[in-house]
């Protein structure tokens, strides 16, 4: 087991705060599936997405696979083959179901993963009940319990993804008039100061909160000066991007975004579709005109990139991104969660540096690497994040899809360059 | 209109009757489903398969589309969009949903689909009720029948195909303790004498009861004497083929069948697998033992092609097949029908030449093509069968799956080479 | 060994004549292949294609494996990898160079293949001058030679395929003017009877010359009183059904045909192209402004059969074709021959049934399935015809790139619906 | 144009040392073609590769865009078509022949490839023999001979995939003994402080010597104190982890390697093969014995990082590799260069810091990204490097397949990480 995973150890734990830490992100996942049949739970509409409920099954599976069955005594499974079908990629965990195949698990059904969720709640309120906790399962739960809030993420993007291929185009809220605001701030450029900077937290540090392993450790960067805007790039501003013929533009592309681009013949970002002569966009809500003072989302990095070419800027890196949330977040830049929205909101001045955390994540021009002296845990968990550092890039910030409180500052976030379906958009940066 | 579509209005019709056999097929779908969640009938698990809501919505629009449009004054649809999304693949019939996105539509849900088909059917028993039918809304009625009876048994090997994607391995029926018969008869060789003889049914001789456009016209085929087994090839003789290493041996097998084996690893039937040296296949009643008196079945036109040639006999035709059915079945052949058991029988005996509507439909070496003189209905209703006339194989009889009094010695049912989901096996013929 | 092989040694066997026989067959290859490069001769432009020089070599093999191997005593091959290299698909001949890799080999190189060819050549000399040869060695030289020619049809359309891939569209013979002809013959209706008629030929009979395994065993079949056209459908008849839009109206077409027209785009035949308003081709002597009166050609099953379709009419069954040849093909419809045009011609009331075996090969409405009684030889050579029996679609006739003598009324050309590169068009037919 | 590419017009511009420059990098791309056919010259054996031929017309063409005929006035191209055909990936120079397609050009012939050459050297040599060059004229020129040299590579690489294809395995060199030693230095390991270190060269400083854009901007980057390996990983050392099961063994994979192995079914590095129980390897002298001393050589990024992993080790950074370099590479280390034999070679101790630039280029753990302050050139030459900044590692030093005298200190290289047909191998480096 990594430092990190009991750092904790060393302090004074509060098992009530632990308790009620996991009752509520437990209860935060049956809430976001309210609404959903168990049809609606149970189709795969890609390869890169997962069902409703096969995402309430895993988190419960971690749970019971790295705390139950390792640490609680006389603990008896649900059932012995949700080992097989909710195992996600842990290879030392054991064989499991072929991702692309998850879709196809009509049974269990939705209300048996229901009671799932509840033996394994109830056996880990057991053992949470049985003495203040080892340090290894204290460290587990807030892992099972950040990682059920990463799957709560996905459950929203897979969820309108499914959606969107179905010509009803469902809502997974009711599509009440939404007022997500109108106001944008004008863009400002912020000035950063160059030199030699710390970026990352550290695990084995006992003031570091909850970190995942690929924050760590915390090192020395050199970065240059340079100017970070102040808000995300808006949809208007992206019509325009469309409008100068920018999805017909080879030389504002990366060669594999260009090749991308054709192949899958995108005209604009994912979900956006003309109706008499207006964009809509496909949203949880159902269609809804799109708020062209909202940012933009659903973009690819090669979309994000060639965006900041086309505008004559670029995209931060990770580090410059992380530097300038150190330095200009402020309380009210924390304070923007809409968790209830569903939608990314436009800027209202709220903040110097704002839409940090809230509304869409923001591509960098970062790969997705290990930082110097990284180090995998030791065993399946050591399997969470480092084996995909390859052929990704870094996003950084959060969402409106986000679970409150669930990002920060050396949050990293990574996709590959051509995927679209999260909440994804872009910030500007250039040099000074 | 074809003309075969209102050959009945010369003769009486009784209303009666028509509305009894309305209802009765209606209403043997919605038992076919019984015990299917919204999710089971969502799914769809691969694009030669169809959800099996999508069958109920689907079966339910050809009599909303082909009769209650055009012919019931005031019908009001129940849901406009529902043209688009459960037409099949009628081009005249307007646009419609990709085929390998059926499973995409986990809404509408089952339960809307119920009240799709009870709009649907109250609007039908109002045109039925209003005076003695039209005659062309007569022949469409009856056509609707048989479409609705040739998804029943879709639906049934669709779902057999979803369930076997699970490991879990669900059955649609409990699997209490089956009966499915252990007695073979010998195999015996009928002898049948060549000529010039009928083949088909003619859709405008008033005496001729319901036929597919593809059955017509009746003609003259010459055919040289040969035997025909009486009974279908056993999992028992299979078994003997698969341990001669048949899936292994070149010279056996057409040399697209050759190719498709080994792209796809054939070693055996479709959902055949090995445990502890004993064949198990999944059924409708989940994963059973096999039973090696039994008719083999879910084999591809390759298999069987491969299995003659091995055995040193052939596939009969699709002229010799009916020819020996017209001459051999008798009433017990057609009585042997054993809707409930959802599994193909071992010979019995019980006839001369046996099995012949009840167990597995049998493959020949006859391609799909249409009879001389064939002309398809105008209108879309004449895409029903004509359009696929290339590339598909002809299989004869009925099986398990097929609904009873669907089938007939005239029937024609096709499907590609290498397709295997259907309950299809074979019976051997041989010159004289 | 199968009967038809060795059905001349009853007869007198001319062993001058068979030198003679098999002298100008080899020396044709070389002719056809004069004024390709090395390059040219290696390049296979896709999977259904093979290099020329590979045509050169498998050819050479065919008589190295068939005849020397197992009959001329002290044989020593020229290369034994050659055996690997060259082997089609004779599964029976042993492991082989996978066909879509036939054009990796760069080396051997054409030279090599030319003392290759040499080598067997004197072989087979040496072989036929040591005496009268056994009737199994006559029999497969006779395949052999025939088998070659088959080749040198591929050789000339594979060429034309690659070189319609290269921008610069070489011609492979010197594109002087070229007077293919003008005059068309109005259409007329040949009536045919009804009736029991013979198809095929007996391969047991001493009477019959050289046949395929396909072609026998003569049989009777029963036909129904037709009508068939007395020319080929032209490219400008073919032209009249572009522009009325055919390739854009799915109820012309087969449901398999109208998704590949769709996936492939086509717009037209292969290798035509639009400039300026006028039809261009692709052929043998480069880019050539099409001749509206001679035969639609590089047109696949698909298209022939929604042409027909299109114009009322239907494509011949391939009995239909045969018995129209036996009863009307004259001494000017066979000598209608014209090897150097490497282009078809158009009609020109030579013969009162013309066009038949020396412009395009036709397609019929017959599947390609075995004859009642078809038996494969024993051996390799037993794979030659009949484990493509499936999917498949029978051409009769004979085309521009046939060879000289090759072809007969009993011939039957098989192709799958889908391909084009042949040099394949049709003929119509309708009920009496 | 960008800055870089007149930075020398400041400085003394020898003329006569440009045109020998020119023209010896011209011949050497003769030279490395000798012995290949017109075949061997045409046939692309995957996508990734082209044929030689097209290599040769390639650079010539860019000679011939990029300065006859903007520059050279009444210049007169070879063939207008062939700017349509030797267009590698130049959106700004025009449409162009698709890569996938290289392989069908079977004309123009490798001779007149030879005359197209040779016509443009004319030109070249007419325009350099008017007088003093425009410094544009000279910089392009210089990128010419440096794009030339890069293809020669290229050529080299290409060839040996396209023989591999082949089962007769031939060799572009005579397979006469090779002596490429047996020595191995022992493994040391190299210390080197950490601090902030430039990277990079500056194309705007006048003391710069030729450089690709990519190079530059120079800029400081902060390094943490390390250890790197003195020589190369061996193929000995590699046969280790073969034995280890490596191949086997999912936790010593990143995600997407580990998908990778398994659908290619890697087993060793590319053009491994055993023998009785040896280890052979495909190479420019045909199919040879494994020499255990030498470096392993075509091998994957995932490969590469697996190694690392297993060994307990990492890959350096490319910014550690050239610090190394900077600090630790001597006279010894770049006088190794062995063109002629076309194989690394065994370390031998010649320098303390060795293997850098003659053996095999070194994977290192950085994504190919831009240099802080990267601008693209003006113009077509703009998208010499940048548009491929996105999903590709940093290969460091050089092969011994890479011209002499091409590489240097602050040269990038960047591949996919699934691509091994480069002479790919790996250096270790781990933290102090």
């Amino acid at each position: 087991m990594n430092a990190y995973l009991h750092k904790k150890a060393e302090t004074q734990i509060d098992t009530n705060e632990i308790v009620a830490r996991y009752q509520a992100t437990r209860a935060r996942s049956i809430a976001l599936a309210e609404g959903l049949s168990d049809a609606d739970q149970t189709v795969q509409s890609m390869a890169d997405c997962s069902p409703t409920k096969w995402h309430l099954a895993h988190t419960t599976w971690f749970f019971e696979a790295f705390i139950l069955v390792p640490h609680a005594s006389n603990y008896s499974p649900f059932n012995e083959r949700f080992f097989y079908l909710f195992n996600s990629y842990y290879e030392q965990a054991g064989p499991r179901h072929p991702r692309p195949q998850r879709g196809m698990l009509t049974r269990p059904s939705a209300s048996e993963i229901s009671q799932y969720r509840a033996h394994v709640d109830e056996a880990m309120a057991e053992l949470l009940a049985s003495g203040t906790p080892d340090a290894r399962v204290t460290d587990l739960l807030i892992l099972g319990c950040n990682h059920e809030e990463q799957h709560q993420e996905l459950l929203q993007t897979d969820i309108l993804h499914l959606f969107a291929q179905n010509p009803l185009k469902p809502a997974l809220r009711s599509s009440i008039p939404i007022d997500s605001g109108n106001a944008t701030t004008s863009l400002k450029w912020i000035e950063i100061d160059g030199g030699v900077v710390e970026i990352g937290e550290d695990e084995s540090d006992p003031n570091t909160g909850f970190i995942y392993d690929c924050e760590s450790p915390r090192h020395e960067v050199l970065i240059r000066p340079f100017k970070i805007a102040n808000r995300l790039v808006t949809n208007e501003e992206w019509i325009e991007f469309i409008q100068d013929d920018a999805y017909h533009t080879a030389t504002l592309w990366l060669a594999d975004g260009w090749a991308t681009l054709n192949n899958e013949n995108w005209q604009a970002p994912l979900y956006w579709e003309q109706r008499d002569g207006t964009w809509w966009s496909m949203t949880l809500h159902g269609p809804q005109p799109l708020n062209e003072k909202a940012p933009v989302t659903h973009i690819s990095y090669f979309e994000a990139e060639a965006f900041a070419r086309w505008s004559g800027k670029r995209l931060p890196t990770e580090f410059e991104w992380e530097r300038s949330a150190r330095l200009h977040e402020s309380a009210a830049s924390r304070e923007e969660s809409h968790p209830d929205l569903l939608m990314p909101r436009p800027a209202t001045g709220v903040a110097e540096l704002e839409q940090l955390y809230s509304d869409v994540w923001q591509w960098t021009g970062s790969s997705y690497l290990p930082y110097p002296g990284f180090k995998t845990a030791e065993g399946a968990v050591g399997e969470y994040n480092g084996k995909f550092m390859c052929g990704q890039f870094i996003l950084r910030g959060g969402s409106c899809a986000t679970s409150p409180g669930h990002s920060r500052r050396t949050y990293r976030n990574f996709f590959y360059p051509q995927q679209r379906w999260q909440f994804s958009g872009l910030r500007l940066a250039e040099d000074n």
